[in-house]
């Protein structure tokens, strides 16, 4: 299983993902599942995978193919707008689960994938975009200013208390992190070392990247204090009119 | 949607349910989903339900009917074990399943149903256990004292932080009423009123029920000083080393 999940805040943009691929509880390996892309000043892509493995390697291959390839019709750096991005990719997605469709079905296996592609094109805003199984795709609103793939529901409310448009990007990255370790504590298959991504608004430079490990001092030093928060706040709660 | 859960300390049973029932967005209402029978010295017996609400409200009045029945084969006052009362369940649930089966397939409508049974029959230790749409149980385990039916991910992190053996009956109802609100702000098809009953080991009585409407102070209390707490655990996580 997979979580991954982007922020958009007024400052700009923060991706993150675990690395644990599992295909099936007796092979579980570690793979990245965020892929940047940077021209500096001119964009800054990210995209983030979760879903059958094969379809994801087969998309995030062929969008490097098409770099490479001058004759290619559409590539990264052609994009004008960040949904052309998000639509090349539900469709190089869709075209992949297709030449596949009949043996997926055959042996009841999933072959879809989902998206996040995020950034910014140099003379546009930054944006953050999802891109379902079908190739189609939404934009985060004000009101939900993050998006989210993969196993989403165990860190949902953090971020739908903590974040708002005028949220710090470290913040905006801490409560990625707790979202994060929410997640791994509620389903095993949820895994490190995590992945962070801080890319600030109209930056169109190599952002900010951190991979944290259960044993990077960080990445403790937020779990336990947030553990202690947590406690504190549990303990500050209202009692019942009978104790 | 529905959210219902039970958690097992060692010093008794908290059972907790939101109420709010929809068929599509368009036809939502409010119906209790926690039933109650008591045999004050003899057996405390608490049922949730979550699905299909021609199923589970099929389920309730088959209980009360076999209730009422001298010669029923079966009922919730001849059951020695709290598993048996499950099986009960869990074959009343199948046997309704099987009735509307070919029409429901037919019409692509789910009419599954899922049920959490607890309480203490007299000799016995208290015990909760989940039945599935398939009719067949599991029990809760030390490590994880506590059962949920609905929509479950949002809530989980906090039980999973808080919950153990020797939590308080107050604080795990606290922990349920927390777990629910985080539900209900991620989740807008499960809602108030909230009841929750705390059931004292070995008390075998009629246990403490609350009723809490998002307009009663215990719980804008509890809503208020949680979120308060979250924002002061937030701003206590450590700084990035750039900060």
């Amino acid at each position: 299983m997979t979580y991954c999940l982007a922020i958009k805040v007024d400052r700009g943009l923060v991706f993150a993902s675990d690395s644990c691929t599992s295909a099936g509880v007796d092979y579980v390996t570690t793979y990245s599942k965020m892929h940047s892309f940077i021209w500096p000043e001119d964009r800054a892509i990210f995209i983030l995978t979760s879903g059958n493995l094969a379809t994801t390697q087969a998309v995030i291959n062929n969008i490097r193919r098409h770099l490479d390839d001058p004759d290619a019709d559409f590539d990264l750096r052609q994009a004008r707008h960040m949904f052309e991005i998000a639509h090349y990719i539900g469709t190089l997605s869709q075209t992949e689960q297709r030449q596949h469709a009949d043996a997926a079905k055959h042996a009841n296996i999933s072959i879809e994938a989902s998206f996040i592609v995020g950034g910014q094109i140099n003379g546009r805003p930054p944006e953050i975009l999802l891109i379902y199984p079908q190739g189609n795709y939404i934009s985060a609103s004000p009101q939900t200013p993050f998006l989210q793939i993969g196993e989403n529901k165990y860190g949902k409310p953090i971020l739908d208390r903590m974040i708002t448009g005028d949220t710090t990007l470290e913040d905006a990255a801490r409560c990625a992190l707790v979202s994060l370790d929410s997640t791994m504590r509620s389903n095993l298959s949820v895994g490190p070392p995590l992945e962070v991504a801080i890319y600030q608004k109209d930056g169109l430079d190599t952002p900010r990247r951190l991979k944290l490990t259960l044993s990077t001092p960080l990445f403790q030093a937020l779990q336990t204090r947030w553990n202690e928060g947590l406690q504190h706040a549990f303990r500050e709660l209202p009692r019942f009119d009978w104790e």
